[in-house]
């Protein structure tokens, strides 16, 4: 008989956080740990398992162990590989994520390799980073299911913007309606010609709401949030919380079938001029099958630059990847 | 030291429904109850309290008794009164909650009586129908602090709407952004020209998702709205899950200071051409304080002729209850 | 793809805020509504389904149909049936859930024809009265394979009794440890000479904790639990919080494969001299198969006899209902 | 007018994942981050305000800054200073909490002295180790009201002590009642004379459920608990998880005023013959005023013996902490 079950593959800052979450949204009766350190896998699944004997727990089996957990799995979290080397002496550093490409482009092949022995059933979400091309690797060299593949993307990147909006008019960053789109990193773009408070436009916000420290200009916006994702990184030497709480977010839009429209990163097929050739962020609706439809919304002059921008510096990182057309050239 | 309580007024098919939802979302340590009929407050009261005894509830203290309840309390939801009387023979009449205002505009005045008698520090939150009069008689006739009282308002019907367009286009209703406004009944009307999924404006969808059953004409789609509700309470002979769910929503976003925007009615104070003339519903900034703002959108001019509709609509109760400038006249 | 659904049969006070309780606790993907009267059922699922457009709410795709609702379902709850009379005018009164046996045990008999047409593979969770004679046709009458069919038996009267406990000692009732056996209503009795807390037996706890209207006696605390269920029926008419939180517990130790130890009915297989002739309630562990085990546990000379009482009370009923070898006798 | 807020005193691996699960309770408004490293408070805080703009997130007020935050905090949990130094090569090494004592001792009074210039009405919960001499300093040398300082204690050996016999019987922990006592580390001690299943005592477990892997004497359990928290620490580097959980849980247990029964570590006041000059573990009620009562539970001889055992290991690290009787004298 069916009990629902997730894997994270690789326990990590953002993997044990993954993993933290899962524990408490009730939807999970068994979640595997797998990482390149046994002793690291089984140490995070023993101190999660020994947290259902507390009073308000569910009793979830934690295990630890090798792909061989993903055979009876319905959604997989990959957050294996390093992450970005924080800068601890300059908080305003940006540290760029394609430095990592080399190194994590082997680590997803190695993952999937390990994963696509057992299933191709399973609904996988990465958060490995450079996200885009490794969601491109994952989606295109292993003959994986269309749409049971996708990354977190800009879900991230898009709570940042509307946080920083929502603090702007001092309200909950729930009720700003936006996405950024594009690369998970530097060049994600704020798509401001679709956010919305209740309806009412970017633009005409400050006629409605008492403005602290506003911000209008689109690349001032996008200088913000990135900017406030690299203080974090600095800060606290990386960042889990919120990409951990993307990924549980989108498990649960997959097994509960809510077909729920976020930005994810998947391949394009067609949408903006672009077919097969790049994986980026733009909304979906995500169901029990994985990515159910992009959505590819319009975009004025400016988003549609940033989007080729976007593209360009996704493309020179799947060139250190050696994947997709624009390295078969 | 303190700890947060709620007082339910009026433990009928609808306040039941907030206890049980209230007794889930731990946010309280006290709940008590009120109702005209002691004995019912009683046995609510008990049956919640021994369900604290299973694995996963939290031990709250749910007491009944007077309004001395209310005198610690930080929200108090008042759903007291009686409720539209269904047709049980045809399930698509439309009975009207304005036969309800003679009896229930004094059930509210004495509900605020007793209320006023222990606290003006309270927020509440009202439910009972029709509610934007019985909202007007318990913000103007009770001198009580401004924005602490407010009415679920059109926080439901808005709920009717994104799931009328979701269930169109077969996406999660969270994901679509849309509210009514006016009054909480017959004459609420949906505010098109800012519902939008992802930005993506009402007249656009089409375009972006595949559609089942396609409404475009807001005047059809007010009528499914209403059809709906009307199809629910006569189907099951009441609504209370729906409402019940925004009120308790409502109490989060105050004892969360979330400074959430939902809508919620209120009584205008220079929007739309009117001032302390009537209580309806628009987008509102719900915090700690209650409505801290109203938020006055731009509407067009079928949305603006359905207002005034509804604010006519709405002075007609209020003439029953014998409140208001109109009433004055 | 599997997702999790629940069915609830018979939407009533108790079988709707079962509905109410599934809707919160992000297990279920789907829930189908069954009811006698189609348009209670389908008035339910409606307004259910339109609270999943509130903020915090999971996108679940709540039905209303028939039987064929079960054919995919994990757990099916049934509520259906009346419930005993209340007696208005006096709050002590205690009717038999006995008196419904006739009625009830057709209509569990017309459910298990329903569902057996689609599933045998679904858990039954059973709350309709008198609980344990209709338990006993359910699993005996059609073939349902053995463990896969339980009810909540005395689940409720646990609740109660460590309720009524807890306030004596004025403390977390889910500190308390302990359980009700035997039938599930009148003759349920105490165990509690397993009774404890943090370890500390039912007679030594005065010892330690500071005492309110302390009462030792096990008579005397029988009554009080039955008295305490009474008045909340003949209060509000009906029982339904707490019963509901016990059925949907029992769901989620059933789809998280949990294996916790509740008290559940369910036919006895050679416990306590018993076999096949009678069901009722002891200690079990639950999980993702159903019952996966009865404890009988050791009782002490008065909870013997009890025990036996509570048998034979049991089986009065189920000769009204023409079941089980006394029957054939 | 109120709201519910708490202080996380230590980012690092134990507070910041606390500071993570009291995101996810529903309890809090308001949550302040204090580390000695401005900059990783910071990069927490923002992360996780950050998360806040998901779907299902409350709108949280996350910050940063320094004990200023505390001036209106109801639970304050310190989780600062260094954690044990683990031994990467050999997972069954055991380096000892006490090592930690000159450092920690120094770091808390620092705290404590930062956390007292704001408020005495919070109540604070101890986590940084070694526990019970941190316990004794913080509630002897500051002069804060009684009971209103308290450690987690063996809150989580506890929990370990029940994974360890709920896996002996494959049941859900929660179904197992136990704890441990006295010293939070490895001179804890199980008190297996008030260990029960249902009120089954821990000798007769074996007549009720199946076994796998059978441990009985109590000394192979108390190593088995040990052994499985140091694999833990010496797995991943570190625990986290399950002693996050319990500080949560508890600081639950303050703010909705549960009552709930829990081994904390406060100073023992006359229980087993101390009075004053040291503090351990054991069951404690737990409310809104902090630890409301101590449970002196009867003892067997070997787990007397056990008792003045960990007492005499406490006062040791008390010795190198320079505080309490033992070293005026």
């Amino acid at each position: 008989m069916h009990t629902n079950k997730l894997v994270v593959v690789g326990a990590g800052h953002v993997g044990s956080y993954v993993l933290a979450d899962a524990m408490k949204i009730g939807l999970f009766a068994k979640i595997g740990v797998i990482d390149i350190l046994d002793n690291v896998a089984y140490g995070e699944a023993v101190d999660q398992a020994q947290a259902t004997a507390m009073t308000y727990m569910n009793n979830i089996d934690v295990t630890s162990g090798g792909y061989e957990q993903c055979s009876d799995a319905d959604v997989i979290i990959v957050a294996a590989g390093p992450s970005v080397i924080p800068d601890k002496k300059d908080i305003n550093a940006q540290p760029d994520r394609a430095s990592l490409t080399k190194i994590n482009c082997e680590v997803i092949r190695e993952v999937m390799t390990g994963i696509t022995k057992y299933t191709k059933d399973a609904i996988i979400i990465l958060i490995t980073n450079p996200l885009d091309t490794m969601v491109y690797i994952a989606e295109n060299e292993f003959n994986y299911p269309k749409g049971r593949i996708f990354g977190t993307g800009t879900m991230l990147d898009s709570a940042r913007l509307r946080k920083v909006i929502a603090d702007m008019y001092n309200i909950d960053p729930k009720s700003v309606i936006g996405y950024m789109m594009g690369e998970h990193g530097k060049t994600a773009f704020p798509v401001l010609s679709n956010l919305n408070i209740s309806g009412i436009k970017f633009e005409d916000l400050t006629e409605y709401f008492e403005v602290k420290d506003s911000i209008s200009n689109p690349e001032d916006i996008q200088k913000e949030i990135i900017s406030a994702a690299y203080k974090v990184m600095n800060g606290k030497g990386w960042t889990n919380a919120g990409v951990a709480q993307a990924a549980v977010t989108m498990a649960k839009a997959v097994l509960l079938d809510e077909r729920s429209v976020y930005p994810a990163s998947t391949t394009l097929r067609g949408q903006y001029n672009h077919d097969g050739d790049v994986a980026l962020s733009m909304p979906c609706i995500i169901g029990r099958e994985g990515i159910i439809k992009q959505i590819p919304v319009k975009l004025n002059e400016w988003e549609t630059k940033k989007l080729e921008e976007s593209i360009d510096y996704i493309k020179l990182a799947m060139k250190d990847a050696k994947t997709g057309l624009e390295y078969l050239k």
